[in-house]
């Protein structure tokens, strides 16, 4: 059977697109018939590239009455919402890599494109070259998915590894992540979470069947995590990651969130190292299954979004409603859990006076509080007059945890509450 | 959309039949509309089973004009080869969890499918609940794959981990797993890697896109595999796992093997433990991934069948041509690469006399067949007369390993090579 050749036009030509270029190379069904750039006389890392294709214009790509699925890869909301509306007003399918587009306007785009008849894939935005979207949409479809962990953020991990490692400070990892180029220049958008928080929202929403809100999803980066916290979720079984989690209660409440956890290192989750990303879906009838691999990258992430333009381009002219596995039509919001309702256990770090009396007082105030201690470990004396308790507790409500807060730093004996972090049970 | 109700015909309704009954409870569009059961009478787990779709005569699904998709769940060549035949000349899709019958007879199964313009899916049969087949074929289908490695049996697993962790006989842990239920009374299929070689056949065929004959995927057990051996390889920095394997060279010449190895402790695969499975697949662009989750069971299973259906039943009567994707119409076959031309690295166990210039005789012996040692472990004298030597080698060629062994059991000091088993490499 003759095949009709796929025209698509790319939007963004740089390490992603340097990527998807090359790949598709490989395909003689699929032509890139124009890529939109932002300098035209920028040198470009990629062989034979053909210039003639090459535009300052997106628009031109998005308008080109050719072009048959847009290839979205610049990143922020604007101008790609506007582009990729006008894409699908001109009856293009879309593939973009776009998580904070998708977080913050994903519903608009989603309603948009089905009134269009039109279909947006975006495997590339989540977990970068490894297989989640596609496989929720279509294998895992069954099931109801209750429960998502993820290290999603490869920079954050790859700064608690090096953290774990070396034994060195935040600081200073980060500088030298920055200097390898495994940091942004401004970090604030992975180290605060805010990337990993992108991403979460789009995957509960697509494994929930409902519409989780980025401005209910809580979230806490990396940067307060010190040398001393990683040294004692050691020597406690844990290590200590930037865990992106999504659970649904029996009552379909969503507790979506991005914060540092301490692992048990006998979890999956915990021997996932520097920029691999890892998933762990849990549901009904799977069980459990953990997908890992690289999140990021020039060639895994064109895996991703070469995969989803060969998944329109094998149904396309062939039916009139393509692909009907991976259509996003859900708009029900879900019911998010706020963070102060939920359920956890914690790790705290506590300075205190080197006084007697002081574990006594901490358990006081915990029980207060109603919130049990599962392990206090000996408290290390720094000298005459300081030292460190760390506790562990059982299961507690967070409101009642940060009311322990306060009233363990009103205690005489008490000066500090230097960290407290949750700590992830094992299924 | 008011869509038409889809229905379906199980053939089997053992533990998987079980699970996917009750799973697709769930889906008011779709009917199981008849079972094919071997003992009509036998109880079965199932609450609110409506008895009158039970049939003894299988030919009564495949044959039954209101059927669109006959689920084949009762294993073995005969008679499933016989009824999916039927099934799709009577114009039905067919989803399969028969790994046996796909190794044995993939390739006329899926010519046969396509001539009648019918889809074979078979996500079930490979990894249990793992989504590895769809992936592939969607998402993944832009990479050329390379390189597959993976734990695809759960009785062998939980063996060799009850071994390590038990310090306990094969013999022994195999009895108890018997009790368990995780293993057959005949265990043959597991124990020798049938199991296993069925589904990396399948699974090669699929990735590389050329077919792997199963009688030239060479075989290994873990019947052999002795405690001493589980010690020496911890105490190495390895885990002994039944590998199931295959590699594509630059000459697109396919190794496909089973059989036991000691993986490297820092690899993922050596984390993987009990009757959980996992697969490592690489190529490019994608890098390496891993997938991990449970192998069998009946609820696992079944989110791989009803992930099936549901695919079928998204496009059933909206297009002539259903997922076009998921097709398989490759139809050259794979040049093997026989097993003595392999290049490994191997771990020996060699019981020698307690006596001088032993280990110069085993260094001799290698080196005149072209091994060169990666380490010695210090031999362990076992009384006056007997001691234990472990050598770790470079990679070699198997032929020239081979050699070498009958060399060494030809020489005076040394009585019996008790043990050789092959060392997977990190990439």
């Amino acid at each position: 059977m003759s095949e009709k050749r796929v025209k698509t036009g790319l939007i963004g030509l740089g390490t992603v697109g340097s990527g998807v270029y090359k790949t598709l190379c490989n395909f003689g069904n699929i032509e890139v018939k124009k890529a939109a750039v932002k300098n035209l006389s920028k040198p470009r890392n990629i062989a034979d590239l053909d210039v003639s294709i090459l535009t300052a214009d997106p628009y031109e790509v998005v308008n080109d009455p050719d072009i048959d699925i847009v290839v979205e890869l610049i990143g922020g909301v604007e101008p790609a919402f506007d582009l990729i509306k006008t894409a699908i007003k001109n009856g293009k399918h879309i593939v973009t890599a776009n998580k904070e587009l998708l977080a913050k306007r994903g519903e608009e785009l989603f309603n948009f494109a089905e009134e269009h008849n039109s279909v947006i894939l975006y495997e590339a935005a989540i977990a970068g070259g490894i297989p989640v979207i596609m496989p929720i949409k279509t294998i895992l479809s069954g099931n109801r998915i209750d429960r998502i962990e993820a290290i999603l953020n490869g920079t954050t991990n790859y700064i608690l590894t090096k953290m774990d490692t070396q034994g060195a400070s935040y600081e200073d990892v980060l500088k030298e992540a920055q200097e390898l180029g495994y940091a942004e220049t401004d970090p604030t958008g992975d180290v605060e979470g805010c990337d990993a928080a992108y991403k979460i929202t789009t995957l509960a929403t697509l494994a929930f069947k409902k519409r989780v809100k980025i401005d209910k999803v809580y979230r806490e980066g990396i940067t307060k995590i010190r040398p001393q916290d990683m040294n004692a979720a050691n020597e406690l079984g844990y290590k200590i990651k930037l865990i992106a989690l999504a659970y649904l209660d029996e009552n379909s409440r969503a507790d979506v969130r991005v914060h540092p956890m301490l692992v048990p290192k006998k979890d999956t989750l915990a021997h996932i190292d520097y920029v691999t990303n890892a998933v762990t879906l849990s549901g009904h009838p799977l069980g459990e299954i953990t997908l890992s691999g690289p999140g990021a990258g020039e060639f895994p992430t064109a895996s991703s979004v070469v995969g989803d333009i060969l998944a329109i381009a094998a149904e396309l002219g062939k039916t009139d409603y393509l692909l009907p596995m991976m259509r996003c039509s859900h708009n029900e919001n879900a019911d998010m859990i706020d963070i102060a309702d939920t359920v956890n256990k914690y790790y705290v770090s506590i300075s205190v006076k080197n006084c007697k009396g002081v574990i006594g007082s901490i358990g006081k105030v915990c029980a207060e509080n109603n919130i049990s201690l599962a392990s206090i470990v000996q408290k290390e004396i720094m000298d005459e007059d300081a030292a460190v308790v760390t506790v562990i507790t059982e299961k507690a409500l967070e409101r009642d945890m940060q009311n322990a807060i306060l009233a363990l730093e009103k205690e005489d004996s008490i000066k500090k509450v230097d960290s407290l972090l949750r700590v992830k049970s094992m299924r």
